[in-house]
């Protein structure tokens, strides 16, 4: 999926929202777990139930990985099912790799080739050898780590770097633009309890799109990450989780999930227009 | 396995080497290619031949995810192939997992509980969240991400934390160890062709077991990292893949592993020796 039809999807259905298939296995409803495959049944319904409000799903691949390669299988599957059904729909793989070399080329092969991925996210540790090959890839998006949501991410990403003066993150961001990342192939993660930061990285990355977790259980506020993060063509994809996926744990699940993944929406629509991009 | 064992594997075999299972479909000899479970066969083949040898084997989770779920199923049996046959030899899940809270205790569960690997490399670019959930599990390793052995670290290991003066590298050393990265439950990952940089990571983590990256096809040499690496009980993985894995490409490639391993492992012995660790 390309920038434009991103921009597209956004405009056509008002709404930035990814939704998280975080589909953890002890937090689904009871009455699904004894299915043969009882994460993609319920990611099946939790899709068909959200995908007129969503503009992408977020697969966080630990939860896949936790139950071996029968996990992966209902992985691969869940994304087999999007593409099928939903192929406006970007389909990011949360899986927060990061090599180098050979090894780099080897994870980009598997999440947008194999996989069929439309995005993967990355971390940056180990510099442009990590980021470089997946930007090879022609209407594929690597999502690089930035600033998290999470409270240690003090202990490096908002640190100074002597050399420059930068904050970790700042510097991240401007490296990642020297590596070629630009704005039609790459996004970077920053969190939605850092929504002020958001002003920061807009200055060095202005088109780019920003992927923010955080809203929702991490309780970051979706009006304050639309102030400072919004662009002129949104910029922005917000993900939610568990305030979606596990609203419900009874078999009225996609319904409730339905309405809240709705409500989301609505803000956003509202939040949209309010700031004259729709 | 403990820290004690380790240091037992390493008086026995006279060895501190690993060999990295980066088991590549496109690598492996052509007659395999045809198998049913070509990667698990080519791992046995090497996993025999070069046992005598090792004290470690990473298995570099890329080379397996490229094949979807099927080389995940391999990649588990062959942990399984090597708990069960050598259970004294480390099995190191070379990973590079990095996420926050709920999710990193996720991938802990999946690499050392579910997949049963003794150890797991992460990239520490999140902070003490994406550490600690590894920390919790006894007689299982952490392997932090530290100072890699590519070029392009220096895009950001190599440069200076202005509030501490410290190299990011090293910055991240002392971080973990305040997160609690014992050296009976932590390694690093230190490249070999970083050799002299060995001393400043010896300096804050004297105790610690190094992994290290780059012998062979990234041109370290042994003896210098045992030089500036080694501490009084040696503290050195040393991992080479390709150098032993893929020395032959036709039948006889187990042999000619074999041979490379312990040619190794000689080396190893004298420099041990040398050095009178053993």
């Amino acid at each position: 999926m390309n920038y434009q039809k991103l921009l597209e999807q956004i405009h056509k259905k008002k709404s930035f929202l990814c939704v998280g298939l975080d589909s953890d296995i002890n937090k689904i409803p009871q009455f699904l777990r004894e299915n043969i495959n009882p994460i993609l049944d319920f990611n099946k319904a939790i899709i068909d139930a959200t995908a007129p409000y969503v503009v992408a799903y977020k697969l966080n691949t630990a939860f896949y990985e936790v139950l071996g390669y029968e996990g992966w299988l209902q992985l691969q599957s869940t994304i087999n099912y999007i593409k099928f059904n939903h192929p406006d729909i970007l389909v990011i793989a949360d899986a927060k790799r990061g090599d180098i070399g050979n090894t780099s080329y080897q994870y980009a092969k598997a999440f947008f080739e194999i996989m069929d991925a439309d995005a993967v996210t990355v971390a940056p540790y180990m510099g442009k050898d990590s980021v470089e090959p997946f930007l090879k890839y022609k209407d594929k998006w690597i999502i690089i780590l930035n600033l998290t949501s999470n409270e240690s991410a003090s202990d490096l990403q908002t640190l100074h770097i002597e050399e420059n003066g930068d904050l970790v993150y700042e510097h991240m961001l401007k490296k990642a633009l020297e590596w070629g990342a630009t704005c039609n192939k790459s996004m970077f993660v920053v969190g939605a309890t850092k929504a002020e930061s958001l002003m920061f990285v807009r200055k060095i990355v202005p088109d780019h799109f920003l992927l923010i977790p955080g809203i929702g259980a991490q309780s970051g506020s979706l009006e304050e990450v639309a102030k400072y993060g919004f662009n002129e063509y949104c910029g922005l994809i917000v993900n939610n989780s568990r305030g979606i996926i596990f609203a419900s744990n009874e078999k009225d699940f996609p319904k409730v999930a339905r309405e809240k993944a709705l409500e989301m929406q609505q803000k956003m629509e509202e939040i949209l227009r309010k700031n004259f991009i729709i």
